[in-house]
């Protein structure tokens, strides 16, 4: 390069306007007349003016760029959920003027490692966390190193210790799961009191939550059962329950786990079986199967709403740091199976 | 800031190192042995050095970002394709020293203007272009502002065209649906002879495709059924199709037709019918419906090798521009339903 470069002090002079509205043209051309915009476009042509954001950058040391973890597909049916969460994520994002830059890791640490180093470079300012789990080191880090974050999941802790969900330098924004279950509870004791659940083995939060939706809406305990997230494990378990005890409907923490149900009760002869699945998937949607929809949008609006409050300095405090979505039960037409081998 | 920012030439000394193996533990550690890189690790905290992208950046004018766009969910059963495909180029980027910076967009035009700005911003340096249509003023843009992109989907044009299909200046990645498509139907011609076709209406590049992999291994004409991608629609259609027909097998177009076939063959009292989809999603995976699998993780892979070629100089022209992956069809221990109505 052997000319220096245009600045916006040298387009300003050329269009016979302000720097600010340069720079509003430049940032935010929708609150600018439109002749205005044109000759201060006509300028920027004809000077050959390139804003740079990484001059920018380097200037502010805000990328205002969002980073945040891509898991490998690992097939199955709920990974959806967590997809369009990303989608929805991108899509409110832009509008608020923020990037979205999406990394792959190995596991905690490598996504911490992976975080330090974007950091460094000025590529992302904050982040969102998602598959946080107990004793997760990346909130600690980034607390630690003062990154603005929000975790897509909340931490679950031990018993007693619940005093961290509130902590506002650990944002979270989650889901209600047993919010759902209680509505799915709700809607399926209409069949009558026997209304089981079909969750995973104790000891995930989300699970736990899930059950504790049940229970608080059957108003004690009842039939559990429980599984691996997988529709042949579902189904076998459904079935060797079906053949032993009377149940009037099954709420189940997740639409793999309701499928199966839902093949285990055609399979013993009672398509019309009530089963709510949980995730509301395209695979509930396809075989009219009730499910409990998490909202992903909200969430993902509540995420960049505390990201935006955390990423200004001063708004620390001012709280809640935290947000549960209220989940909705889509209930559906049913469609009655029954499998039948040759 | 009042000291001046210490450099790499101040870290190699402290260190005791060359200003190559700075760099090494910057850009590459794990080349470098663990002692040595311990060494200079402490020297950058001692130092408080930190290495800065933007500043790379605006000397080099590129950042090693591959933009993309990500659409809102829009329901559905396919749509989990182009999230496959995401999140593999995700993690086939990162060691590859690319990043991903997504973005939303509402139509051509306007994802033209985001990557205008993201790329005069020095944000984005390349990009990754999906959902491309007949005309498609996006690659018109992108090949005449000379930034590299390369496009998941081949231009379909005019029959007689296909000249543009070598065209080095729009590289693409695609999957040969019509070997897909061929290779279901050669399966199925092991029911019988009469294997229908249910497809899109006439007119769509992936839909004439994929039919045209099923006329090919007929060796001509046969049953060809057209229905929009909806369940309910291609349950009707096939239900109707079913009453006044002879069918051995249908091959379809989609998982979601697919899995409306198989729902009427079962209602037709016909559950052994054997249906084969397009995609290999988690409802054909639930269902134990074959399925033709697109392999997004082998697009991912072609993608990159061609957005690597093309943004080194020199590179051009040292071809193929485009690359057809061939799919796979992966067939199931079958599932017999057939749906009651109490």
């Amino acid at each position: 390069m052997t000319a220096r470069q245009p600045t916006v002090e040298d387009v300003a002079r050329r269009a016979g306007v302000s720097r600010q509205t340069v720079s509003n043209v430049l940032n935010t051309p929708e609150i600018v007349r439109a002749p205005t915009r044109a000759r201060v476009e006509e300028a920027i042509a004809e000077l050959g003016y390139a804003p740079s954001m990484a001059a920018r950058r380097l200037r502010t040391r805000r990328s205002e760029t969002i980073g945040i973890r891509l898991d490998p597909y690992a097939g199955g049916i709920s990974g959806i959920v967590l997809d369009r969460f990303v989608h929805a994520l991108t899509d409110q994002a832009t509008p608020r003027g923020l990037r979205l830059l999406v990394y792959a890791a190995d596991d905690a640490d490598d996504e911490i490692a992976r975080i330090r180093r974007l950091r460094e470079g000025g590529e992302i300012d904050r982040v969102v966390l998602t598959g946080t789990f107990e004793g997760d080191p990346r909130e600690a880090w980034l607390a630690e190193h003062g990154v603005p974050f929000v975790a897509f999941g909340r931490p679950w802790g031990e018993p007693g210790t619940g005093a961290q969900m509130g902590d506002p330098a650990r944002p979270w924004v989650d889901v209600d799961g047993a919010a759902g279950t209680r509505a799915a509870t709700f809607h399926a004791l209409g069949e009558g009191d026997r209304v089981a659940f079909l969750g995973w083995p104790a000891g995930s939060g989300t699970g736990d939550d899930r059950e504790r939706g049940w229970r608080e809406a059957l108003g004690g305990e009842g039939l559990r059962w429980s599984t691996l997230d997988s529709v042949a494990e579902a189904r076998a378990t459904v079935e060797r329950e079906l053949a032993r005890e009377r149940v009037d409907a099954v709420v189940c923490a997740s639409d793999a786990l309701a499928l199966g149900a839902h093949l285990a009760a055609s399979h013993a002869g009672r398509p019309e079986l009530l089963v709510v699945g949980f995730d509301n998937t395209p695979v509930a949607e396809a075989l009219g199967i009730a499910s409990v929809e998490q909202r992903p949008e909200r969430v993902a609006e509540a995420v960049l709403d505390l990201l935006v409050a955390d990423a200004s300095a001063g708004d620390v405090g001012a709280g809640p740091w935290h947000r549960l979505i209220e989940p909705v039960l889509v209930v559906r037409e049913r469609e009655y199976f029954s499998p039948q081998r040759p």
